[in-house]
């Protein structure tokens, strides 16, 4: 069985035969070449109507209970949440989604900017503000140089945040090993989402 | 006597005589125009040489005791923290900085994207992200709709963090009235940096 994580810029596949995971381009790729058999979840509105036409590849959004979440949230935060049964979950791509999870039941979530998109931000408000982030910044002491008053400003806001909520850490997504400083016992979690499909495909009955 | 806050925009003046305050657009306006003597701080690399030539503005970055802060700390920053005793300042423009003063000594702060530059975040993201920021939104719930996971991420995480530290909350900046409900009694202050400027005059006995 393969397992695919469609997103704007990639197909990140799960081989759960094999234990393995890879990627391929979404500009590029082309799904018809896949004969396995495929469950996917999707974000990419542009590719939906070619995947719907081949049989083999299934999509998840109809196996999920929406009553748990909301219309318009994005399927890879259902994906992630069906994961856990008591944590937040931060997954850390192109913008950085953080929701929280209790007794398995979703509670909300919230939308920050991914680092990338930060720094970018920075960079655009002001050519003196264009500093790396310091991930090893201290949390307990408000900083008094420049690149600590932004990493503070970017990132120590978002770890207080995520550490507040006093529940385990699960890091996930392509910038999650860059996060990992910011918090003390974080669950580094690469392959969440595709945990999360299996429970999906599990609980749907699909096999 | 004329105050002048120099940014990377406008001249923003206040005459102490009249009371009023008004802004003049930095790329057109000529400084060498004014003949009142004028005390400034200018954030603004471009326009130094000049300012400095003009024998009735006076630079108040010598008169500071930068001890208290740090070198690369913006003079605007310092000027707000001049001007209260016990508080955290939240001067929102394109940037919004954050400085917490506790008796009459600058403790520490950080610097988040401002408000304009944070939508523009999102847009960049993605264009589902694209959404008007709720500034009315409930702090002590975790957010169930995008609208507000992403009102949530970009303003509420900055608001809990200025709440908590438990001290007097002073709004300055051109969006200082757009953060207005995310705290429970702030102090509107527009003019703060200017009230800043008039104590670093005096303590500097120029006046």
């Amino acid at each position: 069985m393969l397992l695919c994580d469609i997103g704007n810029t990639s197909f990140h596949f799960y081989d759960d035969t094999q234990g393995r995971d890879y990627r391929e381009d979404a500009a590029a790729f082309d799904p018809a070449g896949v004969t396995l058999p495929v469950y996917y979840i999707n974000v990419n509105a542009s590719l939906q109507s070619r995947l719907e036409m081949l049989e083999n590849w299934t999509d998840l959004r109809p196996c999920i209970n929406w009553h748990d979440y909301y219309a318009t949230m994005g399927i890879d935060r259902v994906a992630a949440c069906e994961a856990v049964e008591e944590g937040v979950i931060v997954d850390a791509g192109s913008a950085i989604t953080v929701d929280v999870v209790r007794g398995g039941r979703f509670q909300g979530g919230f939308i920050y900017p991914g680092v990338s998109a930060l720094a970018e931000t920075y960079h655009r408000i002001s050519p003196r503000l264009d500093s790396s982030f310091n991930f090893d910044m201290q949390l307990d002491k408000m900083p008094k140089n420049t690149r600590d008053a932004i990493s503070y400003g970017a990132l120590g806001l978002l770890a207080k945040e995520v550490s507040g909520y006093g529940l385990p850490v699960y890091l996930t997504g392509g910038d999650a090993s860059l996060l990992m400083p910011l918090f003390s016992t974080p669950n580094y979690e690469p392959l969440l989402l595709f945990s999360g499909m299996k429970k999906i495909i599990q609980k749907a009955g699909l096999c």
